[in-house]
């Protein structure tokens, strides 16, 4: 085995990997659109597609929030996608969270088919409002749709003082460990903790890579940086188009992750009283996921006047650490994204020629 | 890169790697105790070691389970360092967890050094009676000591009808993903759902594999399956020695399992208000430890009387994937643990004989 660590190409939270287009200076084929102008193209296409108002609004904004935050992949390339979806009509525009089921902290929320942001905005809004007070709250919903960026409403509740817990189940797409079909999904984990007025966010799906950037990386000729993957022949490979004929992406840590995604969908069914991967994949395109949302108010707890200066320590130990190259520094998951927003607020968001023409076309 | 997944190596849940002495047959150097004598000879080792009754007791049968379940690692194996710890005044026998401060379903509460299973026990069953009450109830525990197999508690609340999320911090073992320095804990986490009278638990440490593991492979001479760490040189090895020499093993899904250990570090420091990963390593050896335990009750859950068959339709659809060889079956985290309860009760448990000898002499 020899596969070098090359910081050049590594990514430290996974989101690096999301951000193929990387928003210093222009690239070939690529166009700045400015955040209000990509926000109000996207709201005017859904309110044509028979969004109203308010379902129109959250979602433009989180396609472009999502953009503007570097997580290209998940904001407005995935927007002709979002459409798609709702002209099959596994996307209802206008229907949303209802609550059906109250048990103390824990909520059953039925998606009923809405637009995912729509229905995670209002389920970790509504874990919020449990958790202001009790202290925490758990929102499972059922029957919903991609979230998109599931680190979005982590950033939210994280800028009101609320640690957040929350995953998605999906499609299946990575075999359990030792077998060689799909049967578990990559399913999202987020958490997120306030930091200095911002936050600090993981997110990360249990597959080592994305299927975009296996994709992408194809399409490129290029290697990945470390096996994500198994051959036909079931040899580890960095060969993304091997992976993808072999339908065998690689869980994180092996048979640790596949353990750990089986887990997660097992909750959100249980808790939401919804669809599990198996189910979803029955259905053949994804949609009908089950959802769990944990919110934590970090002000009630006796040590929230110290808890800046203890994640400051935290945080510093951590990016304290020797670099495997000097001059390079160690980052926490999500620390790029507020040098990203600001850099795309004020030089507009980049994104693919390409892509911008198909929505305009949309 | 060429490694083939081998099922005879693999480890399905985690659990195989902590399983290096195999229940079946005796073995070279190896000899059996029955369950009930392990547990009474640990107990009266406890009792002269100052242990008042209860968490003597409290103790002893929690070694003996994870032994009796086929977690060597965590069982018998660490009971002679376990008594190194009270001798040296880590842990402080007859302290245990007392409440500091509720907030709602939140408790935080202080181990005062006690025994880890004791303040574990009481935390997760404090976090169980919370959520009988209001549906989830959590502990956030600091200045714990080493739970030994958090799984334990899972299993015990998984029997009650209750799912179980719990993670704690260690000691740094781990770089941060492009450094070469550990500064993050290879803090384990812990899911447990019920499943048919018995549990469905993942009891996972963030590193690929357990530096038990890695030392009991070096001893032997036998390559790990699959890369677990860097070499001196920066190179991905599956030889432990190297990994071992470099104190720079592998997170799973490295960015991403280093990026996951950081915010559970994160999320069980600010919860408790106890001690970090960073703190706790200041302290050279690993105790005052911060720990997280979250109970959901199931039975308040509007599909509770469903919850039996939607979990067999997922296990059902997961164990029914094509195994990569012929005659192989795919097990589920946990799986394996009954039949070695029901095999190590019959034979009696497998101790090495010269782990064995260091216990009796304590």
């Amino acid at each position: 085995m020899s596969a070098k660590q090359e910081p050049g190409n590594w990514s430290p939270d996974g989101y690096r990997e999301k951000t193929r287009q990387q928003p210093e200076g222009k690239r070939e084929g690529e166009t700045r659109i400015p955040y209000h102008n990509l926000t109000s193209t996207l709201h005017t296409i859904l309110l044509r597609e028979g969004f109203q108002e308010e379902p129109a609004r959250i979602c433009a904004e989180t396609f472009a929030i999502n953009s503007l935050e570097g997580v290209y992949s998940h904001g407005v390339n995935r927007f002709p996608k979002f459409v798609e979806y709702v002209r099959a009509g596994h996307i209802q525009p206008n229907s949303q969270a209802v609550k059906k089921h109250g048990a103390g902290v824990i909520e059953q929320w039925d998606g009923q088919s809405g637009p995912g942001p729509v229905n995670a905005y209002i389920a970790s809004g509504r874990a919020r409002d449990i958790a202001r007070e009790h202290g925490m709250g758990c929102v499972a919903l059922a029957n919903t749709n991609h979230w998109l960026r599931g680190g979005t409403y982590a950033w939210q509740l994280a800028r009101e003082g609320f640690a957040y817990i929350a995953w998605s189940n999906t499609i299946a797409n990575m075999p359990p460990w030792g077998a060689s079909d799909p049967r578990l999904g990559n399913n999202p984990l987020i958490i997120g903790v306030p930091h200095e007025e911002e936050a600090i966010v993981l997110d990360m799906a249990l597959s080592q890579y994305s299927f975009g950037s296996l994709q992408v990386r194809r399409q490129r000729g290029e290697e990945l940086p470390l096996p994500g993957g198994y051959d036909k022949d079931g040899n580890l490979t960095t060969d993304p188009a091997a992976i993808i004929a072999s339908q065998r992406p690689l869980p994180i840590g092996y048979w640790k992750g596949a353990g750990l995604s089986l887990l997660l969908d097992i909750l959100a069914t249980l808790l939401s009283g919804g669809q599990s991967t198996a189910a979803i994949s029955a259905n053949q395109s994804e949609h009908s996921l089950s959802q769990v949302f944990i919110a934590i108010d970090l002000k009630c707890l006796h040590n929230y006047t110290a808890m800046g200066d203890t994640l400051r320590r935290i945080i510093d130990d951590y990016c304290g650490a020797t670099p495997l190259r000097d001059g390079d520094s160690i980052r926490y998951p999500g620390q790029h994204v507020v040098a990203t927003r600001t850099e795309n607020l004020e030089r507009g968001i980049p994104v693919f020629q390409e892509v911008w023409e198909s929505v305009l076309k949309l």
